[in-house]
């Protein structure tokens, strides 16, 4: 077994792919990854935007903001529950807007979506590294650690790219212990702060009090108000992000599949929703605001509510480092999702069709590579810090929301025949407005922090998706032949045989273009050297094929009075293809092909040139013939 | 014209060549440079040894010293004379050497000037910028010149190689007016210092008095006195490097090639020796030491001299200014003589036969390449700072020397009719000997202070050679072939077309197939897909076939567990070619040829990859056939 087969696992064949789907238990770390670990971050996105109301504001709108945020994620969990059942061969948002909204729409849910995975895998390793290099700060380490924060995270993308090119079941695997700590330590936390709250009869004092809010309260209009609470909803909805992952993957689950991905789906939301708003309460119960993130004792939110609940024990850390390792392989949902997007996408022949192709694992690895690749050309751009990222991805994902249900709102308009087809429509027609009204708040609030960037994106990878799918309609246009093969004007060709002197590989040339045709013409390009095949032609071919009573080649000595090869080599060529309209052209090249790399430097490569030549100066009339000669 | 015409000039037709030629005065900069530059940094190199003897060492010993170097030097130059007269096509030390000596001391010569002419290059162009950097010393600019200081080095290296790629001649005018003011400044210098001697009675007064020796005199045991002149003279000797320079371009001369090459070489080892013992006698008369090279307000030998003498001026500045042109044109020399050289040795196989073409402008332009390249190499790794490398290059420059003669001594033995002959064998007799001596006294006196770099050099250059002429011997045995062209035994070839499914270009690919043989076998690889080929065989290829009655191409289906194309594929190839031996198999690949690169982003470039694999795992019956298709 080689070193190869060892970090990327052995070949699969084609039949064993029924053993690499997975079941409920790997779907929840694969597809859940990403929208569990919103709860880590998406309450204190929110409550940042409340600092300036105090703690009075904190309790008196957080849960509200996040009862809607919660009321939405309901309302597109039902969505998604029917997008699965009425597409059980995949259906993320690109399949369903183009089946149903037609093309346009579905390249729109295609770009917005191909963003928001690139985002959320750059975002959610440089997140868990983020939070890893802050942990060091104050230690003898830190300096080194800030140091070395690009290739901790370019590290950790070449873990989760390895473990994902070893096939799904596998990244099942590997991600499910840190899933499970993650939940479990959230959830404990979450049932403990409840206990205390019973058990002081709603007054639980914290272990380790939060730190004071820092600012003083300011005073807004109503209008004020409103928007600033608008903002709050738009970031809150960063939480949402991940939702649409299982119903694009449907088709990696076993059979039944739609009831596996549905069971999956549910799993995940159930703990998302315990999660969010468990964590939005504990904060209110405990009197936790969102600390300034350049103050120089910064905590996040989750932080302070875990050392509220818990103090500073070993179970802090444990869920710290929970956090931490959930974050950083958040990414790993994208690489589930990215691949199966792409090849639906390159079906439809708008991505290079090698999407479509699966590797030695039974993955469709270039999914894998382009996303490995775009995320590291991100962070390496952005150094490992992409906080400022993370405004630009909800768009995509919102777009993509609205877009699926309202392709699945069509959907069970033309679907005359389902069952409760009314109850399904209300639900998909109500997540679909609901998710378009969060997309406007989160666009209008987020334009100006970096959502205009997404907006100018979309348009860009729509243009390229178009121009590919254009040269595809094209080449078949031009490449298709429906009429059987012609027989008719099968006709020699003119066998050209460039040749500096005559040795043995001239000679393999000589026998192979007598072989193929009556025409052949030597030509000999002739510098300020002597003229060293013209002593030898008679003597070494005219005679022989004389006696043999076969038509003699031609010739041709051209004399090159700036010392080069190619280009009057070119001129005859081309200049004998357009006199000869119809006939065919076989240029032979002898070519010696040396046993060792290095003993290329010693010949000139002019065979390589002049292949390269005649591919980009020829024409259809053209054929190229290498002949080798092996040392 | 293009803007590559006006950077290199317009290409020059072969029968332009005699209008390259040049005469004395273009000479002179182009062979004298690298040789009259010794005389900014000889005297200097041999007065730092002089050091711990004071005042009265450089007084006692200086002069001295430099008579050996001198009488060394006209030894030499009247050996050149000879060399130039009997070898008037050329006659390096690589050829002399090699003609009459026999080919280990022709490679030996080959090596140590291979390293020579590439340090040259090097050392020259880093010591002017060096000077200039220093120059700027105690100034606002002098921080950004020492951070730029390699950038400088390659500008100016960039400089020269265009210069020389536009030709000789060119290259001649451009580096006229540098010499012109270095050697006439210089000699301005010496002639007024000889004035003023002469006007004071011999107590001439300095204008700028030198700096006091630093260090304190030291004392000397009779044979440390010896082992420091020897190390002097030694030092010294790198002054003479660059004399041979003339004798490799014998040819670049016009006709009277010989007379022109000795007039050349007679001006400037006359104005070399002039200004050798020139400045070596201003430092004694205006008792001029050395300082340490270390010392915050260094100054270098000729600066002490020429302020000594004329004030620090205009005249001081101009002066300064032609060394620092001339130190970093130096390298000029080299680009004149290592093409040339280069094309020697290559022409006996012991380097790529590119040394041998002459490019567009009639130079050999791979030597200018490799130079380039070798001396941007060295000057990137010592960071533009080569002082270190300076005893490196005398060893190279006098074990050629001494090659030269000795092998000029063999030619006359060998030469019974040459006029004066014994004269002529007396003379580079004499030059034999005294460089072979002065060779062994630097190998000592230098061997230390990296002299013993050069001597693992010049083995591992000698191995690099001898490699590359076996590899050349083998190839011309195994492809000469002195029989006429063999017409027995012309078989069809087995063609072999792989095809993935039936479009215009697959029939392009049958129709010539089908004209080369009567044996077409079509292979189609089927992973999980559907057979698309298998079902369209009969209707699209067969029928038509039978019509014709024509021999049936077979179709074989090839089915691939692991979903690769290119292995099964390969497997029945070789498989194929070894169940029929004798049998030519002729592998037709059809060929999709894009409008855009771009657009090869969109195809799999599984063709490509066949043809290096039919290349590298091919064998001599196994002929690859490109079939383009144009969009």
């Amino acid at each position: 077994m080689s070193v190869f087969d060892v970090v990327f696992g052995k070949p699969l064949a084609t039949s064993a792919e029924h053993d690499e789907h997975i079941g409920v238990a790997a779907g929840i770390p694969i597809f859940g990854l990403d929208g569990l670990t919103s709860a880590a971050y998406g309450p204190e996105a929110a409550m940042q935007l409340l600092v300036p109301l105090g703690i009075a504001g904190v309790s008196a709108y957080l849960l509200p903001v996040f009862s809607c945020i919660l009321v939405l994620l309901a309302i597109v969990y039902l969505s998604y529950r029917q997008t699965i059942e009425a597409y059980p061969n995949g259906g993320g948002s690109y399949t369903v807007a183009s089946e149903n909204l037609g093309d346009g729409a579905g390249l729109l849910a295609a770009a917005a979506l191909m963003i928001d995975y690139i985002l959320t895998a750059a975002v959610g390793i440089s997140a868990g590294v983020t939070a890893l290099v802050s942990a060091s700060d104050g230690t003898r380490i830190s300096h080194t650690m800030h140091h070395y924060q690009l290739a901790f995270c370019l590290l950790i993308l070449i873990i989760i790219a390895t473990v994902n090119m070893r096939g799904m079941k596998e990244s099942g695997f590997a991600f499910m212990l840190p899933t499970f700590i993650f939940v479990g330590t959230l959830v404990t936390t979450i049932a403990w702060a409840a206990y205390q709250y019973w058990a002081t009869g709603g007054h639980p004092v914290a272990v380790a009090p939060p730190p004071p809010p820092e600012v003083g309260v300011s005073t807004f209009t109503k209008v004020g108000l409103v928007w600033l609470l608008m903002k709050t909803f738009a970031s809150g909805c960063a939480a949402m992000t991940g939702v649409e992952a299982v119903s694009n993957g449907v088709t990696a689950f076993r059979e039944p599949r739609a009831k596996k991905a549905n069971q999956t789906l549910t799993i995940i939301i159930g703990m998302l929703i315990v999660m969010l708003y468990g964590l939005s309460w504990v904060a209110k119960i405990y009197h936790v605001t969102a600390m300034n993130p350049d103050a120089h004792n910064y905590q996040n939110v989750l932080s302070i509510e875990v050392a509220a609940v818990f103090g500073r024990g070993w179970f802090y850390f444990l869920t710290m480092g929970g956090v931490l390792a959930a974050l950083s392989f958040s990414a790993n949902t994208a690489f589930a999702d990215f691949p199966r997007m792409a090849r639906a996408i390159a079906l439809r022949d708008y991505l290079p069709h090698v999407f479509i192709l699966r590797g030695r694992r039974l993955l469709f690895s270039h999914g894998i590579y382009a996303l490995t690749g775009f995320t590291a050309l991100i962070l390496i751009i952005f150094n490992g810090v992409t906080d400022r990222l993370i405004p630009l991805y909800a768009i995509g994902a919102f777009l993509a929301f609205t877009l699926s249900q309202a392709g699945m709102v069509v959907h069970w308009l033309h679907t005359k025949d389902a069952k409760h087809r009314f109850v399904k429509l209300f639900f998909n027609g109500l997540g679909a407005v609901a998710t378009g009204i969060t997309l406007i708040v989160v666009l209008v609030a987020k334009f100006t922090s970096g959502a205009w960037v997404t907006a100018l994106l979309v348009p860009f990878l729509i243009i390229i998706m178009t121009t590919i799918k254009r040269h595809y309609r094209r080449v078949k246009l031009e490449t298709a032949d429906p009429t059987p093969l012609r027989l008719s004007g099968l006709e020699d060709p003119i066998v050209i045989i460039p040749m500096a002197r005559w040795d043995k590989i001239s000679e393999k040339a000589m026998r192979f273009g007598l072989l193929m045709s009556e025409t052949v013409k030597v030509v000999h390009i002739h510098g300020d050297e002597q003229d060293a095949l013209g002593c030898v032609w008679d003597k070494m071919v005219a005679d022989p094929v004389r006696e043999a009573n076969r038509t003699l080649p031609e010739l041709i000595t051209v004399s090159s009075n700036y010392r080069t090869i190619l280009s009057p080599l070119m001129d005859y060529i081309l200049k004998l293809e357009d006199e000869n309209p119809g006939r065919k052209i076989a240029v032979l090249l002898p070519e010696l092909v040396v046993r060792h790399w290095w003993e290329n430097l010693l010949h000139n490569q002019r065979v390589q040139i002049l292949k390269l030549l005649l591919l980009l100066k020829g024409n259809q009339r053209i054929v190229v013939v290498n002949i080798p000669w092996y040392l």
